[in-house]
């Protein structure tokens, strides 16, 4: 990331800090403390006061952290880490109330009350203030993740071509994660690979179940590229469908293009959600109990959420959400349909699809 | 996991409720979770009481959840995860009190709170009851760990026969992975691969940094099988290594071998640590700023830690730790050796490594 970028975080983070009364802001959080300090390790915190940045980590990181932090000050503690936060608290002086991000678990929360308590702070759990920044995505980061989304495509386009009747689920996942390692990426998150009935299993993990001619194949994955991760599912046959599963694949498709269709700033989320549903509903095919999509970033679950619960959140413009609809046949299918969109003022722009590398209705089996 | 195995761990864990008096333990800690239902997925919460043992999950994991749990029943979530815990705890009844496990966060335990506030239920963090049974390893256990360390040699060695001058730890890294997919299992832990200077950070990330002619090397990395990880390091030359490269790493080696031997139950885990840090303080080499040690088996990093901070735990038999030393110079070099070993009544036994696999002082450079 940039040195203005990550400035320019920390500036806003302090108007916040100013608007809510509090003294210092502790993250503890890993992607949080990368938001605003440019740290990608872990087992850091970063505190926030109105004058001073500060990263607090130990002598695994020390090197690195010089080599990546902005706008901070580096302490490489060699205490328990909630007894260096409270020294640093006691030399900076003047810190009454410290805000805790409320992800902290209890334990080091309790820890942390504890070392501060002496000096008369308190800590205070507090909603996500990071990641209500986070939530709007600036054009760095969406080019991250539009760059993540065409390296996601090169990864399937490349192993797939080792597919083969026989070869399992694992074997493909290897091939899959190869690829990206092979291009400085990671996977984002552990890969679903799943063949014919397993596809139905929403978080089924890739087994040595083989590939048979004539199966179904449903693979959702994500390239992690500097922190940011895409998230892509795609399904298809191997060698041509059934007649039912190329209806539900059809209604998939349809439910997605619905909801992409419902997406723009100042719609409510739960919109898109409930075109997808509907489009699935219509189908006659069995409703999918997850979401129709999230927001995505420096983590792959984050807000916004597309679903019918939440009937108040607003899409704004530069949210990056997926869009998943699915239909899911246990002993039979599962079909998932997910690609990441950047919401704007007209509409959704489709970040890891384009005319070359879409799978169309018609090249369903064919790839 | 077998049955029987896992039935024993929900008795164990119903005397211990017992004797604290508490009436339902809450796992929200995916290990936890796993350890005592054999349920592999996530965002699921276990709830057990005296007579019951429940699995709390959503829709996308149902398939998965009737496939692998043992000795528990299966609600299958559509309210927010709280709402559906209280909604439970209200049709179980007589339950006044619930301890929910600490290293859960503050905003789930007020959420948690909340949703039994209307029922009179208090909800209390607790210190690791499950993990204070999982410190101790049982056969089945013990056995997963030493074939994943035998799988981590298979590995190591496939991806070796690769290694090129010219090469990247991004690719090395990227082989080293794929032979684990290959063999069923995936990466325990984010693979550290560092190559010359590299070597010093701790916790380095695999860069686009070539292999050059006279090189060394670190590999850092876990092969996780069926939910438990091993954890290796191996540091050597890539033809040829500097006369204070080989002092370096004959202190490494007797650092680690010094602390393998006065493991055994009953001794201190700081004097392991102890016995570590005086071979590298002898060797006049700087002394390394992380423990010589940590427990390891569903969970990368889990109690017990070989610490000099901690004066007071005893190890016991059935616990397996690692044993890392190193040295580290920046702008230079570094340098780790790990193995996992089991503690015994009569000394450590190692996990990691036998005749065949070890890397002996005389092959330091050609592996």
């Amino acid at each position: 990331m940039n040195k203005k970028l990550i400035h320019q975080r920390q500036r806003q983070l302090r108007r916040d800090l100013r608007e809510k009364n509090l003294d210092a802001l502790l993250l503890t959080k890993v992607e949080n403390v990368r938001y605003l300090t440019n740290f990608s390790g872990h087992d850091s915190w970063a505190l926030l006061t109105a004058n001073t940045c500060l990263l607090i980590t130990d002598s695994r990181y020390g090197e690195q952290a010089r080599g990546e932090c902005i706008g901070c000050r580096i302490l490489q503690r060699k205490e328990a880490i909630a007894k260096a936060l409270a020294m640093q608290v006691e030399r900076l002086g003047r810190i009454r109330k410290i805000a805790v991000e409320q992800t902290v678990s209890a334990a080091t929360l309790d820890r942390i009350r504890k070392a501060l308590r002496p000096l008369k702070v308190s800590a205070q759990p507090v909603d996500g203030l990071v990641e209500k920044l986070r939530d709007i995505k600036q054009p760095e980061e969406i080019g991250l993740i539009q760059k993540a989304g065409r390296t996601a495509w090169e990864c399937l386009r490349a192993s797939l071509r080792f597919l083969r009747t026989g070869m399992t689920e694992q074997q493909l996942t290897a091939r899959l994660e190869y690829e990206m390692r092979m291009r400085g990426a990671r996977p984002g998150f552990d890969t679903i690979i799943a063949f014919g009935p397993n596809g139905s299993r929403n978080h089924h993990q890739p087994s040595g179940r083989k590939l048979r001619a004539k199966d179904t194949i449903l693979i959702d994955f994500g390239v992690c590229l500097e922190g940011y991760t895409c998230d892509l599912t795609r399904s298809f046959g191997w060698g041509g469908v059934s007649v039912e599963y190329r209806r539900a694949w059809e209604a998939v498709y349809a439910a997605q293009q619905a909801a992409v269709a419902k997406i723009r700033a100042g719609v409510k989320a739960s919109e898109a959600d409930a075109a997808a549903r509907e489009v699935i509903k219509q189908s006659g095919f069995p409703a999918y109990g997850h979401g129709t999509g999230h927001g995505l970033g420096l983590e792959v679950h984050e807000i916004p959420y597309l679903t019918c619960q939440d009937k108040k959140t607003l899409l704004q413009a530069g949210q990056i959400v997926t869009v998943e609809p699915g239909i899911y046949l246990p002993g039979k299918f599962g079909i998932r349909i997910e690609d990441d969109v950047l919401v704007t003022a007209s509409g959704a722009r489709v970040l890891t699809r384009d005319g070359r590398h879409g799978f169309s209705r018609d090249s369903l089996q064919i790839l």
